[in-house]
C-alpha cells in the first residue's frame, strides 16, 4: 500500500477541511495509507475522510500521549518529540500534499524537498521550485500517486 | 484498538520464532494493533503471527528507508533516528512485551518502565524489578492486556 | 553566554565562507558561543572563524560520529538523527543567522519561526514574513544580539 | 578533547553528590569535556566540579527550554525530545560513568552498551554484563580514559 501524507494548518476554515477530507477520502479510494500529524485542523478533516472510506490512517504525534490524536486516527505514533515529529512524517511518505499551512508545514514541505519526495502544494506557501501546485483536491490527489517513485 | 508492543532480539532462533510468532496472532485476535522496531528476528515472527491473523502491524524503523521493514509489516514508520526509534516504539504502546533481546532491548524494557509503561518478559533480562515475568506466551499476552491502562 | 546559531550551505563559495567566518567571529567578540550543524561549507567557515577568536563552537551533527565534525568544532553533539538534528540546533539556540542554504536551511528557518525564535537572513531564501533581511555580516550579528530574548 | 558522560539520578543524597562533583572534576584535570543530561542530582554535581575546575561542561536537555539547565551547564543542548535526549548524550560521548541512577540511567547503560561505548558503573544497576564496575570515583575516571577508544 502506498503511503501518502497530508500536512498543513492544524486549524483551519470549513472550506479547507472539505479539501482536506476529499482528499484523506481519495487517498484510500486509490489505495493508499494517509499519513500526518495526528492533530487538528487539515490533519483531522483528512483522516476523517480517510476513515470513513475505511483506510488506515498514521498519526505521528509531537506529544507523549495518544489521546493527543484526532477521532479519526486508527495508528497512533507517539513520539513525545515536538517538530521532530515532522521528520518522521515525511521520511515515513512516499509523497506529501501539502495544504495551506504555516510555518511547521514549510518546514514539512522544506524537509521533504530535502529527501527528494513529490510535494504537492494546494494553497499553501507558493513559490517554492520543485513543489508541485495544484489548484483541486482531485488534482492533488492524482499528482501524488502519479509521482510516486 | 489497544496497543500492543513486542520487543526483542534481531536475530533469533526457530523456538523464539514461534513464541514470537503465537504472541502476534494472539494480540490481533484480542483486538489490538501489534507494534514492533520493524526487523527481523523476534520482530519478524510476531508481525507474521499479527499479519496472518489480519490484524495491522507497525514497524518503527532506525533506518531511512521503508523497505528495511519485515514483509509483514503494513504500517512502516521510518524514523531515521537510529536507537532513538526505541523511544517512538515503547511511547506508542500502552503495553510492551520482551522477548529474548540484548542491549536494545534492555534500553526498551529500561525506558519502558520509566515511562510507567506495564512489561512483560519472556526469556528475556532477568531480575529487572517491575517487569512481569511470564512462561508462555499465552501468559504473555493475558498478562498484558490485564495490566492495560 | 548568549547561543548563537549559524545556517546554511554545506557546500559554499569563497565569498559565502568569508561572511560565515565573519560571522563566527564577531559572534565570539560578542559574548555568544556558536551553534551550528557541524559539517562543510558555511558551518565549517563560521566554526572557523569563532574558533580562532577564542570561542566555543558546537556541532550538532546529523550521522553517528564525532569524526563527521569539521576541525572547528569543540563540542560535538552527535545525534545520530539525520535530518532530526535540524531541530535540535535550532531548539538549542536563541536567535539564528541564516546564510544562503537550501531546503535544509529552509527547513532551520521555517523551525525557528515556528518556535518563535529570531532568523536574520543574509542572501538565503526571500520573501519569507519575519525573517530578518540584512545586507552585511556585520549587520547580521548586530541584528541577532539585538534581537534576542 | 576526550568527551566524557555521565549518567545517574536526577535527584541524589550529598554523598552521592560529593561522588558525581569529584568525576565531574577529574574529567576536566583530565582534559575532558564532560557530557551529561544537564538537570540536577548526579547531573549537577558532576557539572558543577567541572565547572569548578574550569571544563567545558554539555548539558543534553530533555526539555524544550535551556533554563531547564543546572547553574553549571555551559553549553545546553536543547532537545525538546524527552528521553530521545538520552541517545544523542549517550552518542555524543566516548565513554560513560554511570553513578546510580534508575530506569533513565538503564537505559542510557543499555544504549552505550549496544552502540559499544565502555561503560563504568559506580553504586548503579549490577550484574550487567561488560558494564565496568568500580569502587570509587577515582578509579571510575581512571577506567573511563583507560577504556577511552
Amino acid at each position: 500500500m502506498r503511503r501518502i501524507g497530508i500536512i498543513g494548518a492544524g486549524l483551519c476554515d470549513e472550506a479547507t477541511a472539505k479539501t482536506a477530507e476529499k482528499i484523506g477520502r481519495m487517498v484510500v479510494e486509490r489505495g493508499g495509507i494517509l499519513y500526518c500529524g495526528g492533530l487538528g485542523g487539515v490533519m483531522e478533516a483528512a483522516a476523517k475522510g480517510a476513515c470513513e472510506a475505511g483506510g488506515i490512517t498514521v498519526g505521528v504525534l509531537p506529544g507523549a500521549k495518544a489521546s493527543d490524536a484526532n477521532p479519526y486516527i486508527k495508528v497512533p505514533v507517539v513520539t513525545g518529540m515536538g517538530h521532530a515529529r515532522n521528520v518522521v512524517l515525511v521520511r515515513s511518505c512516499e509523497a506529501l500534499i501539502a495544504v495551506s499551512g504555516s510555518h511547521g508545514t514549510l518546514s514539512e514541505i522544506a524537509l521533504a524537498l530535502k529527501m527528494w519526495k513529490p510535494v504537492i502544494g494546494l494553497d499553501t506557501w507558493p513559490n517554492i521550485a520543485d513543489v508541485h501546485y495544484v489548484q483541486t483536491p482531485e488534482e492533488a490527489v492524482e499528482k501524488a500517486f502519479h509521482l510516486l517513485p
